[in-house]
């Protein structure tokens, strides 16, 4: 099949690029650098230097005798996108083409404002694209578990039944995020369902969990391939942050009570739930809807498993909480359905002890690399 | 009170900015004459030629003795819309800066990427200049009925209360609009409810249903204060436009089967909703929505209406039944809630007979100057 990624460079793309890659698919990766630039203005560098796209797929290839094609470029820009998909003429396409960090986008106007823009132009563009150039072809769209926020019911797949007043209707579950890039997501869902309905488009809405990890089945044993690592607030997730910072000594800042509750996944279930929503897609006039993560924790639990995991390994971990300088509740009711990727094959990679150890060994390797004064930001959500 | 107006220029924004002077509030009105450029471009010129914002201004003074403020430029960009914040000092404002018409954001690429794009970032801007430069502002945010789109259950006011598997959320009501317009202004309220949990914003959300007329209390013998009175397909709402096809001798353009029931009102209906939203105040942290409509009507009813006014006034109407070039239920339940501004003191104006007859008589005075190409555009939603 030939597949767009686009958002090709980021912690997703790039391994999602190869896992398709080796299946056998037409892969292009397109990015505009935006996650890169940004992590480097904020200096907020990953824990290794990662190949631009074009050295990567050289290396992919040099590694497993596949092409992997690449186009750098603004998804924002109509000319760019429009060539995109004349010359590509997509089957399916993963869009991650987005400014992903939370904090970031709660940092200043002018970076709040650039997420909206680039988010929503994006999903904007991509749905015009594919209806004057690519119809038929299959949106596979990243949205959040953040988008749900903590609602006090279950939080079903994607869709709400309601009763009211002796009549039914199923609606879109309603969302409500707590930052304004979860808040972008959102609004992409809110576009993509609108033309759902009057263009018959097909759609799938991942709404994924934070992700942990940096080993796949294709970068295995070839650490040149590994993805961006991230370990700050700005750009690093929660628990490959805490991983670094047992590594560093720096101890682990969990925000208020540390009762926040959320749906993790290991980057090994990200790339099987892309192929099997790639392999098995929506129909047309459907949008789709996957809550994509393995197992819930507490920000509290996570603390526990990775001073754990330091402790199996000789490092002494401390917790400390601090005050909370997000709007969030420290203690809730969480218990979202996520049986749809369970039904449609994918194989579960528990957060194990194993698993910790072995990220840990690996971060410890590059221990020397760290930089202390760019895991803590203090970002506020409210001035 | 001082009072910005954002869209002052409008249909709408016009006669608050007058009606809100003629209770002795200090107005600013703000308007870039989008939609007066849009509707040019168009060639969807109103009924009757209307002075530019500064001369209208002028001539309100003349009538009334009362100044009232303006200024000309893109609330887009952020450094005119800070100007204008810190220079004014708004306590309350009112914002109609958006493209209004459904029909033109369902035209093409180009007029949907503006309309998202105007939307949108008004919206952002409007939010953070609060934030930053008058923070207690009272938002008042004009919604659309149409963002809830027609659900088989009662249209609840704003909000709806859950109940699922035993527990109780209440959400802001789920919505799906039917057109991109609509789409924005769902996503506005997405935006809107995020700052307000974030940083505690005041927000009155008024969910409009369609307007019709033209006279006001402040305009009224003065037909040089009338705003834009539009009657084609992009820019005139179904009861104006139906009007002035009925004077023009140009049939009755139902969409399909007719059924498509929607919530009006009265022009003297909206100014008196806005003047009690800016003096009865949203609290703090709160976003308050009232669904903003007198009577409920299908196409079919309004088109009877329209003919019967007709043949009072010895105009012969005809009705004829096209093939629906939108994508909507033509037959469906309606049920929308509408009590919360008629408990804070709306006194509400229905669509007699005399007042449709007035204002056919209005249409007939001007009927020279109807421009028969302009009404009908065919505007797909689906090409």
């Amino acid at each position: 099949m030939r597949i767009l990624i686009l958002g090709g460079d980021g912690y997703l793309g790039w391994p999602t690029g190869m896992h398709l890659s080796a299946q056998g698919h037409e892969v292009l990766c397109v990015d505009n650098y935006l996650r890169r630039n940004l992590a480097r203005e904020e200096d907020s560098e990953a824990l290794f230097e990662v190949p631009n796209l074009h050295q990567r797929a050289a290396l992919w290839q040099a590694v497993s005798g596949k092409e992997l094609q690449v186009r750098i470029g603004d998804l924002c820009e109509w000319d760019f996108i429009a060539a995109v998909f004349q010359e590509f003429q997509p089957e399916a396409l993963i869009h991650y083409a987005e400014q992903p960090s939370a904090p970031y986008s709660m940092k200043s106007r002018h970076a709040a404002g650039e997420t909206l823009r680039n988010n929503l132009t994006v999903t904007f563009n991509v749905i015009q694209a594919v209806e004057a150039y690519a119809q038929g072809c299959h949106i596979i769209k990243l949205g959040t578990m953040g988008e749900y926020g903590t609602p006090n019911i279950d939080i079903e797949e994607g869709w709400l039944e309601v009763s009211h007043k002796g009549r039914q209707q199923r609606f879109l579950y309603p969302r409500q995020a707590g930052s304004l890039y979860h808040t972008t997501k959102v609004m992409d869902t809110d576009l993509l369902w609108f033309y759902v309905r009057m263009w018959g488009l097909r759609v799938t809405d991942l709404m994924q969990g934070p992700v942990y990890g940096v080993e796949t089945h294709e970068n295995k044993g070839h650490e040149e391939l590994y993805p961006f690592f991230n370990y700050d607030e700005l750009f690093g997730t929660v628990i490959n942050r805490f991983m670094v910072q047992a590594v560093a000594g720096y101890p682990l800042t969990v925000y208020g009570k540390g009762g926040q509750t959320r749906g993790y996944l290991n980057i090994k279930d990200t790339l099987q739930c892309l192929r099997l929503s790639v392999e098995k897609p929506a129909k047309e006039g459907e949008l789709r809807i996957f809550n994509q993560f393995v197992e819930t924790f507490s920000v509290n639990q996570i603390a526990e498993k990775v001073q754990a995991s330091g402790a199996r390994l000789g490092l002494k971990v401390e917790v400390k909480h601090l005050p909370n300088p997000r709007k969030e509740m420290e203690e809730h009711y969480y218990n979202p359905v996520h049986s749809g990727l369970l039904e449609l094959g994918l194989k579960a990679h528990p957060l194990t002890d194993s698993v910790l150890d072995e990220m840990m060994r690996l971060i410890i390797r590059y221990k020397d690399n760290i930089n202390r004064d760019a895991i803590f930001r203090g970002v506020k959500w409210k001035k």
